[in-house]
């Protein structure tokens, strides 16, 4: 992902590094600060854990207007719902792939205020639209890395609309499996008499279902339908007159 | 909303209140601690910063089985893609509405691990599905506030699909305001000479598209359209022979 992350003025180390942090994360590495206070600084590189190579290629500028001045579309970002602006205002959700977008053609870019106060309106000048971080209006205070780390999530996610997922170790099994586990457990029912008052398939269907929730994989199927087998092998064959 | 946030085995105070701020700026306010190395802690209050309220309600049990006994829906969480597990695979999106739905009904629990080493199997045995946080996989080591943060964003993106957004003080400008500005531009490119090689409507279209790319509101159609009378205005007359 080759959005340009850009840090305008942060005032606490720590800050920069916990961004680095979050943007290694997901996968984003362009960092660019527009007059930090302190940098390079030992607690931005503590905070950034194993991100540090991202501080090391880190940009330092002086002004926004050198930060930006090769990219094609940059977005500013405010946690502060704020009504007084004439750019769009986009989710973060929303802005995610515009910036993808615009990235192929050239250089796209986020731009972070300082950390008290945000983006000044000379620096919203520079910004092509507005990311709005939807938060709780009555606490909107997001930590700096937090609304780095929000950001860069969307990306990844807008990136890669197939995440990786977890793959089960054993498959699911198939409906004719399921089926079958079904029929040797109404053998089963039969077999002990255990049934509804009503009769008829009612409590069978009661148990498909869980096994249908339960989304049973083939050898959790082998294990029941053993369990039904040694139930059955269990019993007093017919006829038996112990 | 009522979505219990469950931390297990905290080492680090820092997390703790980090964790709490990512919550409140989201607006989920149900922290539960199990067993932290240190509760309460000043470095846990200074992280905080003002989501102390939080930590001031936190609830500290012993055991995560005491922490989720009346859930009715619990979901891990994980950075790192395992494929070992036999539980439902999610996406925090995916997850933040089953969640949702699940509170309706009762409690519902999200768990995050300790720091460096996650959940372990036995704390997953008392989940109902999983989330994967989607990770850069060369580098997934979200810090715990950070997870909390994306889930707490994605609970608030979903509980609140309108999110708020900027609303422009002045309204867009309708689509007739435009055909009466490219109208008048027309007038001005015909007046000045100024037409492109081929003739016809190419050159208008151009600017209307410029014109609806940049969604002018109706103050902007208004200034505009001054400076195109102002243009017209300022022209010799028509037969006017200086």
């Amino acid at each position: 992902m080759s959005i340009r992350f850009i840090l305008v003025a942060p005032r606490h180390p720590g800050n920069i590094g916990a961004a680095a942090r979050a943007m290694k994360t997901m996968g984003a590495d362009d960092l660019w600060l527009v007059a930090p206070a302190h940098f390079p600084h030992a607690e931005a590189t503590a905070l950034a854990s194993g991100a540090d190579d991202l501080l090391g290629r880190a940009r330092v500028v002086a002004t926004l207007a050198e930060a930006v001045a090769d990219c094609n579309f940059v977005v500013g970002t405010s946690a502060r719902l704020r009504t007084e602006y004439y750019w769009p205002g986009l989710t973060p959700r929303e802005a995610a792939p515009r910036l993808l977008a615009a990235a192929e053609e050239g250089t796209a870019a986020v731009v972070f205020g300082t950390e008290r106060t945000g983006l000044t309106n000379a620096e919203f000048e520079r910004c092509n639209a507005l990311i709005h971080i939807p938060a709780n209006p009555a606490y909107e205070s997001l930590n700096l890395s937090q609304a780095v780390q929000i950001v860069a999530y969307e990306l990844r996610c807008a990136a890669q609309p197939d995440v990786p997922r977890p793959r089960r170790l054993v498959p699911l099994a198939p409906a004719a499996e399921l089926d079958r586990l079904s029929a040797h457990l109404d053998q089963v029912l039969t077999a002990v008499g255990f049934t509804d008052r009503a009769g008829g398939p009612h409590l069978l269907k009661r148990f498909e279902r869980i096994f249908g929730r339960a989304e049973l994989d083939q050898h959790e199927v082998n294990m029941l339908r053993g369990l039904l087998a040694a139930v059955l092998a269990d019993r007093r064959p017919p006829g038996d007159g112990r």
